[in-house]
């Protein structure tokens, strides 16, 4: 497992190692004026995940942590009944796959059985068992400090990454108070929120002091992967969807959006804001650190 | 089904109804002084597909067009031989579900049944399943002006749509020459360029004369769909992945990148290009009509 463990100096336990690993590659074209030009683009893989002998889903990614991104995957899928339950994960990379292997039978095989006697008017499977476990969730009665906001943001959007080095890609990142801790980068959607939360069961890291920040939209997905990790609070410089923000109210999450040099926007949970950053001092976004063309 | 026709001088058969449908909500939240701050977000709700009896896939939708989301997902999976072969396609809003009914029996039950058998060393499923008919896909031999990308680059810009009312959003659109043609937008990573292969499959739209210009990452799906649909170029302002070049240039797809103001990056099937623009006339992007918050 390749791991970036930075000296004291850096607040970060895992950041990005753009140039340490085969994550991007050099490809030559021609620009808008015919000129030919070399260009940095990130390189993505399949990773199929199996939970046993089950094949579950073939995931698009960078390819960095596979055990990460299996297991974060899993538990926020809810096939996991919890990672004292994983004996062993396994990853070939010659068979770009992963294959997680629990003690105890699970249950997703029952819950395979019951997609396919779903009848026509019930809501998706993989969708309803998103969902199910959302009412047995209690968020913590955090804390969130603007300055803390702030703070992160420009630390954030100034560290080394494979998007600065090429763009097209996601971030999302583990943080505590004012400190970035781990920051996953990924080319598929939601496998960088999914490789923190393995990184998390693995650490045993505790979760209700935590903020986790996302360079991607506030979708349902997002929010209640954010809860399903235990996290009470999430932000991010992108935009919202209308049910992300009923369900991050429902369950009583902090959902920050929009979050751009002074500005940002609170949607639910304002409740656990104090703001106690002096509004002065905090520059508007320096353009070079605008994430302007970035993963879409 | 909501069809926004157009008259004679807008060049769009379809186009995005931003004020026309349940597409967006009013939120309130507080800003960043703590001011009480009203913004518009974009709804997105289930869509569960089902390809006869057979629940195949939930999609986090805007919840427009749904028969041409199903069929055009179900198309570029290769789960249907053909448009002539779907017999029916019901939308029942209240479940939120689509069927499509075929007439001959699909070999999807078939896939499904091998994909249990999958060893540990084989790629995914569904992901094979893309792949697969590739090899068969040979793309026309078309032509593409520059001054035509220019003036489609401007047109989509400046048409009103969800995402320059709500943003966080994806947008994909169907072009002809320098007119753009179909406008469809969609929350979901893939849902926008289903929708528009699902209008081509119903409308029995040629391909081959046509430039799909999208929001999002030219990554290997987006390439894979577009060259499954039988359109020989695909451009977007957003970056590349390596593997998505690797495959257009496999395949013969037109590859262009970047694409803002003057600037763009064509990293596949350059020989298709015809520099025909003045660029001294193209001015670089007004900043009112940038994408930067989009979709991420």
């Amino acid at each position: 497992m390749q791991l970036t463990l930075k000296t004291k100096t850096s607040p970060y336990l895992l950041a990005p190692n753009p140039g340490g690993m085969d994550l991007s590659s050099q490809v030559t074209g021609f620009d808008h004026e015919g000129r030919e030009t070399t260009i940095s683009v990130v390189n993505e893989r399949p990773l199929t995940i199996f939970l046993n002998s089950r094949e579950i889903v073939t995931a698009m990614t960078i390819g960095d942590y596979p055990e990460y991104l299996a297991l974060g995957f899993l538990a926020n899928q809810g096939m996991l009944s919890g990672y004292d339950d994983v004996s062993r994960i396994d990853y070939d990379e010659e068979c770009e796959a992963v294959v997680v292997r629990t003690k105890s039978q699970t249950t997703y095989e029952e819950k395979l059985a019951k997609k396919t006697r779903t009848s026509g008017c019930a809501v998706g499977t993989v969708f309803g068992d998103m969902l199910e476990g959302l009412e047995n969730i209690s968020l913590p009665p955090a804390r969130l400090r603007t300055s803390w906001l702030y703070a992160l943001s420009h630390q954030i959007n100034t560290t080394p990454s494979l998007y600065l080095e090429a763009g097209a890609i996601h971030g999302t990142v583990l943080c505590q108070q004012d400190q970035p801790l781990v920051y996953m980068e990924d080319v598929g959607r939601h496998n960088a929120v999914d490789k923190v939360a393995g990184w998390m069961l693995s650490e045993g890291a505790e979760a209700s002091d935590k903020i986790l920040y996302t360079t991607g939209r506030l979708t349902s997905e997002m929010v209640i992967k954010t809860a399903t990790m235990g996290i009470p609070i999430l932000a991010s410089r992108s935009g919202f969807t209308a049910w992300g923000v009923e369900i991050a109210r429902k369950i009583g999450l902090t959902l920050i959006g929009r979050l751009r040099g002074q500005r940002f926007v609170c949607l639910s949970g304002e409740e656990r804001l104090i703001r106690d950053a002096d509004l002065a001092t905090v520059s508007s976004e320096a353009k070079k650190h605008g994430r302007k063309g970035g993963a879409k």
